[in-house]
């Protein structure tokens, strides 16, 4: 199964061309909120540097949120435009789970977070066994940090822009990833995504939207 | 400080762009040994989309194996003679080192494991605290098992190849992490060059040389 991953949930994005699970090319980038001119041209370039064609894509999966409204829009808008386009299958997954998959292999609580501007973060709480405790939710660190009491793995740009707050509350109970694995992977939503069609749950490009906890500044 | 990694000890490679402790940029291909094509012109679109110029680059991290005899060789050439000509420092980072550090911070006894070939994988065995417990060796799956009794991570391309065999072998001591996570990222390998830099061991581009455990093909 040829999979293509886009990642957009926060203002760095990634897009990425597996073969089954394994990982055949992935972009990176944190380079500001230039998802739209980015994304297409991405495709195109990664397809080609793998001998592919779109028309080889039998399925792509997307991030769906929570995290950057505009930025989420146009990889859940491209995702569905391309399943429609070339018949190939969709599968949304929460961010926060793709964020999450950085650190769940490692036994540990896992709390995924990343920044939501305004001194609060969205977050969601893995345990050991990879699932998710409580539904995602936005808060400042503060509260994320309030009635830990295991050891818990912060992941996400929120986690390393409070490291330092979460670390002097929670002591020893704070574990930390290097800077370069607080991203959340297209390679891990493809991961995720192909699971999840191979357990018959894919989605509908006619319906599959973007999931945010805060309403856009226009709608406020 | 303005890092370019470079990362090519085995038939994966990944190149990128940091800033700091901040990947910016990066770009993980698995397409078949083509190293040599692929890596210059890498190098000049990553820079190109984070607005950079190669003059602006303050360093150049490369990984120095063990692993595929020709591609190391490519990235340690290609770091060198960027360092000697645009005047940047360099640093060179053992492969295993940067594989592991994609599970270090876990807490747990970690082996990185890369496929060497004829049955046999490069390997390095590192303790909780991240320190490298024996020096890189070469040996089949089977005795890199021998002796294990603690809960031990494994990481990379020969841990994804033998996942069942050490599975079979070790029982709930073996971890292994998602797909996409056993590849060395030239983001890791930027994150360990800039400490190694900042500590004052940056290496020398005329004498730098690539790390193997065994004779090329020629030499034999």
């Amino acid at each position: 199964m040829k999979i293509l991953g886009i990642e957009t949930s926060t203002f760095s994005g990634s897009v990425s061309i597996s073969d089954d699970d394994s990982l055949l090319c992935e972009y990176v980038f944190n380079t500001g909120p230039r998802h739209n001119e980015v994304l297409i041209p991405t495709v195109k370039r990664l397809l080609s540097d793998c001998g592919l064609g779109k028309n080889d894509l039998d399925a792509v999966c997307v991030s769906t949120g929570p995290g950057s409204f505009t930025s989420l829009r146009i990889g859940v808008s491209t995702a569905k435009a391309l399943c429609y386009s070339l018949g190939a299958d969709l599968a949304g997954i929460p961010s926060l789970e793709i964020l999450a998959s950085n650190a769940l292999w490692s036994g540990n609580d896992v709390c995924a977070m990343t920044d939501a501007g305004r001194g609060e973060a969205f977050f969601s709480f893995y345990d050991s066994g990879g699932v998710e405790i409580a539904e995602a939710q936005i808060a400042t660190p503060e509260s994320v940090c309030a009635g830990i009491k295991e050891k818990t793995v912060f992941v996400g740009s929120a986690a390393l822009l409070h490291e330092n707050l979460i670390g002097k509350t929670l002591g020893e109970n704070a574990v930390f990833l290097p800077g370069n694995l607080n991203t959340p992977r297209a390679s891990g939503c493809a991961l995720l995504g192909r699971k999840k069609i191979l357990s018959g749950q894919k989605d509908d490009p006619f319906t599959l939207t973007p999931f945010y906890l805060r309403r856009s500044a226009a709608e406020r």
